[in-house]
């Protein structure tokens, strides 16, 4: 990109033009040029919008419009012939126009300002980025329902703080997954409506003073409404400030998913089994087979939370309507948006392929996990749970001194420590299949409760929410 | 707080009590103890639902409800006795609550755990602690609209890249900050809805092996249901991070108010003087008059995206229904929430009291500030805006070369220029109030279209919004 | 605290006293009281420096040298009689001084501010607070060292992925953990260089009038110089952001120590146990043994960070000498410096107490782990790397479908994938502890290598770097 | 980039080859392939090293040697043929390597793995990234302290809170910032030090099995020493973080400079004007000048913070001794080396170039900035420097109400405060210039002082530090 004598756009007052390491600084070309379609997008409607206005006359609006159109195409498909002197992608598209209908292409720019401008780019783009990642969550929340109905009738155990605490599920532990990420859904959902809003017609930042209906402008941009204060629509950067954090949180969520994966995938858990198609080897070490994905989804979720720390600090302490700052919003939005796009489908298909050992799921069960029910068996014979707690405990201390398991304890040593257990023990309180059905609560881990859960979610999955289609091309 | 030779609760199978280093790092009951009137609450709602599950008789039920209730008035007022023995405040009101009503006290941990209870406490405090906020917004939002209503005269420059850019008017900017405002109340409702649902039951993550009736638990305390999942009942702690982001963006909000503020109080800039009740001296010199408390909002904007950034970065990669490190969550929400509980009735008193000096923003004016309009006067007789940009550049550097103000050019020099400029050019052009009210789109500084925006805020203010009253005493 | 009418200290140009709650949003004692001792101290070098300048006479000095010799025992022994009306720590200690000797106290404050007096107390705190930390971490790293002493013949294997790599002894693994502390140190080092340079005498930001010889006051102080800049000796901060980054990668540290322990500390890894002492339980679930300190080192790495982002995003974008929002940096610091010197002797001490299971290690070792070596055998045998890389990768294959170790394969079935294996391959590529003595270079695990690495290791412990003793009491 | 059947460097033991999306996904060419030069190179010094070991024959070494110094002169020009199935750096310098020289190149892999390989070539990288970033921080200190040379007699206001507080001289606010970046270079030659120690050698984990002579490899390649501890080797990447620390805290620096100049810049302080060649337009408004390098600055600054927070966030709880989140660590420092190597060239030059408006500065100066100096002339005669305080601020209140400056108060009025004022007091106390030599403590703005700073400026300036010459090409 070479720089100008002085500048095209803004010049006029300049007796010299930019210096080249800053004016190298200054662009922001090789970042927003991923607006190209969104900006020519808006760039008609606003044609039209001054066409009804009757700044420009329906000849040059057509002339206007098919340029665009024209300009439209060629981001989609990739053509969009840059030059060498494009500061932006603002610039970029007028010096385009111009090439292709001439004269009416320097009216276009009357009453709107790159400020208002470039914002309504990013907005539209980011609906469309919205819609995607909505499809690659449900996606994943889809794989993850369809393994936990594979794996309904898998016993593992289930963990607290590392450690084994009471028999579950397989499929129990995939929902809870499901449940999240239908969180991260719901908080697109919630993002995509403040998105939704036209900052158009604001100008630099106190409006225009042509009679534009920016209602109408809205409507013919798909946007819900238009801002109700023109300084606040081209300062506000909320929008991608929560998205960040959305996908932040997103990040989050398959960092915990991964660390499982990746826990389960060991030689010592040895739950599960990645396939090779979503495994790496070792340069060096030809037995390995390695959890790259997975890893990469854990690592990337500490650069997403960066990308939102960094956004929140540069947003804060601006003092004006518009200041150059706010350039850092979009590569930061764009990186969250990519990472996560790539990352998405990859967990999915991974979780699809896995192979589940649900015989050494079983095995590796402790049964020391079934001490609560041993202790709730206690309570049902009117054992206040406090007590009934401490006495257990003890027998897990006689067990690990005898070297057996809590339910190889015969029935003298267990009544040595309270009258009320009976033979009915065994059954009630140390199989862990009943001990399972017995979590027949809401939310619960008995198969009859995650069947509902396994109904609740296809419902879930079936509600469209308030997103697009998956947009073509991706944005 | 001392430590036990084993512990009380969970001693049972340990041979050695805690190291009391680590038992003091291990502790919460300096932090949690702000959580015991809410866990009071839950707890006496758990009494009842063992009662209606047939686990505890009606006796117990009323002992324990009696005993929770005085537990709850003696948080409320301050008295409740802590004792030296105390781990966490569940730990302390069980040894309360036996001192109170003896062995029914042991039955009421039956079912639950300190997994589910906690989570349980932490969202009834923090539901109302989003109210608490809400209200605190509000109040913010309600102090600019006040501020607006009495500023609506005030003619001062607007700035983009902190250069005038543009004449508006003073309400119309305290108007953009009153919007951003807006947005976090939105979100502090949507955060609301995602608090608002009940985990108790879930146990210790696995669901509870007793006939609990979660939807009556849920509406007994007034959550909107329970959690489908009870593994990510208790490992979810979306709600602290998306409450944490949400304190951490209206900080950035205060902070970009703050910023303004403390310019506008500047003898550079001198627009406004804090009252004197809302600003600091100097230990060394006398004449300082400070804006500490816009300092300090600025300030706590950073330590706020801080806590954000903390809480993220420990929930990220965790493997566990639930992991100790989760426990990090309370402090940083409770300091968050303490930060703009603080913050927020300052900055709304100290935009109360402050002093606008209308003559000195008018006085500041630039006139080369309209120079846009001058622009548009050369499109509104034909010139493409393109041009019609460059040619005012020009007459800029006229004035500036002349030591004008551009609208003390002669007319001769505007005719150099472009001979369409003609008499009217001051009145339409160069006019500040004129050129202000020419701003006449939805969202624009012209005063009618101020006077739509006043009171489109009055009508959001009047929207109670999903929030409660504001609670007493404060969570 | 109460407010006053008008300012003791600044209240001269003011005609109301401040707003209850600016007050106490504004006052700053609940966190800087920490300061006291420090700040007398160097109230006490200040009150000579005036002397030797001749502003205040020997009996002056003399009694403000005795009032604040009080302040500070009073301070070292928690007596300090604070009054509601103190607003921060220096006011509170002119009070006090006043209290104990009248009049002179009211000549303390000449030519110097609360700018370079705070930051100068603060970096007092901040020297003893490093060698503290740098006591602690280095009584982690003989933990570490103490640990590998008594554990180099455990052979466990080595992860990369957390996938079973190459067999290590445990004691080479303590010692990775122990040279990631030891740089700690280092930059521990690295940062009380830049702390311990004296900012007092700087003024409010421009320097005082008064002819006090600074560089007799550093050494007073024992700081190694003055600062050379005295807008800057107000305005720095760095040191406050470089000792949070460096409590931040401690964190870190600790996380990764944590996590591994966790891991081995699980009933599917089994390779250690951690004490009971540093163990807790459940109080639902009997049978429970948690990691709970290792858990929180882990999850207090995520607040570190989260106090390290904060002040760094305070401090961007300040324009003034000194502005309020620099008050955020003391309690980050407090904080980030309470969290460690909790949790850094507790995980020593756990780690001088777990016990190893040397035998579940050695059986857990994959002997896959192996396939490095036997690669490397066929490259001393002269097939090239690459090749020899991938037909082991065939082996390992071959040895999964015959259900057997890689070290059970027949010689016949390894010499069918190349005929320069021998039966020496056994004892060369296929015995653990073979293959660990071969990893013979500097830094590897090779037990020899390792004894040099702990003489090392030793010698380093025994250098004193540049830290005090552990100041009593701590600060 | 094609994704293979089964992977040419660890297919062996793998029956597919890996998913496309999953294979995209792993990629790291894309971010890596800037390391290609130090790769060859560090390459290049193992295979002499395999030749001192008796690994490679001489005539393999030469062919090797040969053939890497090509590829580093492939990368130096730019001209290296990548190919479509190149995985990540090493994968496409060993294809390529193959090409050139055939066979020898499959046994370059011999004893290493690409987990000491990639965190050598990082380090090499980094090294020079370091040296250039000390150039241009130094060429910043360059400018700052040229103009602090100029400026040595213009007088400004200093602020606090952003209050006008004492007049002090333009150079010393200059200086106060190169102090700042002066202590940046130290942290970056702290951190070099920890940068420049060679991993190679460290194998997978566990070190290699052949007889490697480290430390002469070190020397090869200009490290200072091999690191200690294989696994600690190739897991560690505590350099980075630092690095991205010192990176921030530039950042922070940059933004504390650039809000100054911004401020300085506004047309209500006007004390500044930035040159045409470092100002940008407006598309809208023909008269906007834009500060939008230094507003870049400003909010690189919070994207620098988010790239430390981000990689810290990712190293916390990694187990292992590599784990592939730590791929994350090479974009983020590339991304930070980008900004500020960008940034600080044309930070620099804005510097060299803007305008200062002596006579703005002047009479901008607030008359009530001297009023710490009619205090301190009253200290003089004997008042109490709090009781000088309080009888000041009212004669600010006083000059206030007579709308007169301080110094224009007539001798009656400052008597009538107190009788120890008299006539010499107007040139005493009351004379920017007098007063501003009255600083005259080290480190103070006295002019003489700031001759001082500026002498010890530039010897500081003269040392050439640890840095390495600027290397050519940039990294």
């Amino acid at each position: 990109m070479s720089e100008p004598t002085t500048h095209a756009l803004w010049g006029g007052r300049f007796r010299q033009g930019p210096d080249p390491r800053f004016w190298a600084l200054n662009a922001s070309l090789a970042v927003d040029q991923r607006l190209g379609r969104y900006d020519a997008r808006a760039s008609r409607a606003w044609a039209q919008a001054l066409g009804r206005a009757g700044v420009l006359t329906p000849s040059e609006v057509e002339a206007l419009t098919q340029g665009l159109a024209r300009i439209e195409a060629e981001f989609a498909q990739g053509t969009f012939p840059f030059a060498e002197s494009d500061e932006d992608i603002h610039t970029a598209i007028e010096r385009r126009l111009k090439e292709l209908v001439g004269e009416p292409a320097l009216k276009l720019h009357t009453g709107r300002s790159r400020n208002d401008q470039v914002v309504t780019a990013f907005r539209l783009w980011m609906r469309e980025a919205i819609d995607v990642l909505a499809h690659d969550v449900r996606d994943l929340m889809q794989a993850l329902l369809t393994r936990a109905e594979a794996d309904q009738n898998v016993l593992v155990p289930g963990y607290t703080h590392l450690q084994q605490a009471q028999p579950i599920l397989l499929a129990h532990l995939w929902m809870a997954h499901f449940w999240a990420f239908a969180r991260d859904r719901e908080r697109l959902a919630d993002t995509r409506a403040r998105v939704n809003v036209l900052p158009l017609g604001s100008g630099a930042l106190a409006g225009t003073t042509l009679p534009i209906d920016r209602a109408a402008l809205a409507h013919a941009l798909g946007f819900a409404a238009p801002t109700p204060n023109s300084w606040d629509a081209v300062a506000d950067r909320d929008f991608a400030a929560e998205f960040l954090f959305v996908a932040a949180l997103i990040g989050v969520h398959l960092s915990r998913l991964a660390e499982q994966i990746i826990l389960f995938n060991t030689r010592e858990f040895g739950f599960i089994t990645l396939d090779d198609r979503f495994s790496t080897g070792s340069s060096l070490m030809p037995q390995k087979k390695n959890p790259d994905g997975f890893e990469l989804a854990r690592g990337k979720a500490g650069t997403l939370i960066g990308l939102l720390t960094g956004l929140l600090a540069t947003l804060k302490g601006l003092p004006s309507a518009y200041d150059k700052d706010l350039q850092e919003d979009k590569d930061a939005v764009f990186r969250a948006f990519d990472t996560l796009h790539r990352l998405l489908p990859v967990v999915a298909d991974s979780l699809r392929t896995l192979h589940v050992h649900a015989d050494r799921t079983a095995q590796a069960l402790d049964p020391a996990t079934l001490a609560t029910d041993l202790a709730d068996y206690l309570v049902e014979r009117g054992v206040p749970f406090r007590e009934a707690h401490r006495l257990v405990g003890q027998l897990v201390q006689r067990a690990e001194a005898l070297g057996v398991g809590l339910h190889e304890l015969p029935l003298h040593e267990l009544q040595a420590v309270h009258p009320a257990f009976q033979a009915d023990v065994y059954e009630r309180a140390l199989d862990p299949r009943a001990v399972l059905a017995r979590r027949d609560v809401l939310g619960g881990t008995a198969p009859r409760r995650l069947r509902e859960q396994l109904t609740q979610a296809r419902l879930l999955l079936e509600e469209p929410g308030p997103f697009g289609p998956e947009p073509q091309p991706e944005p």
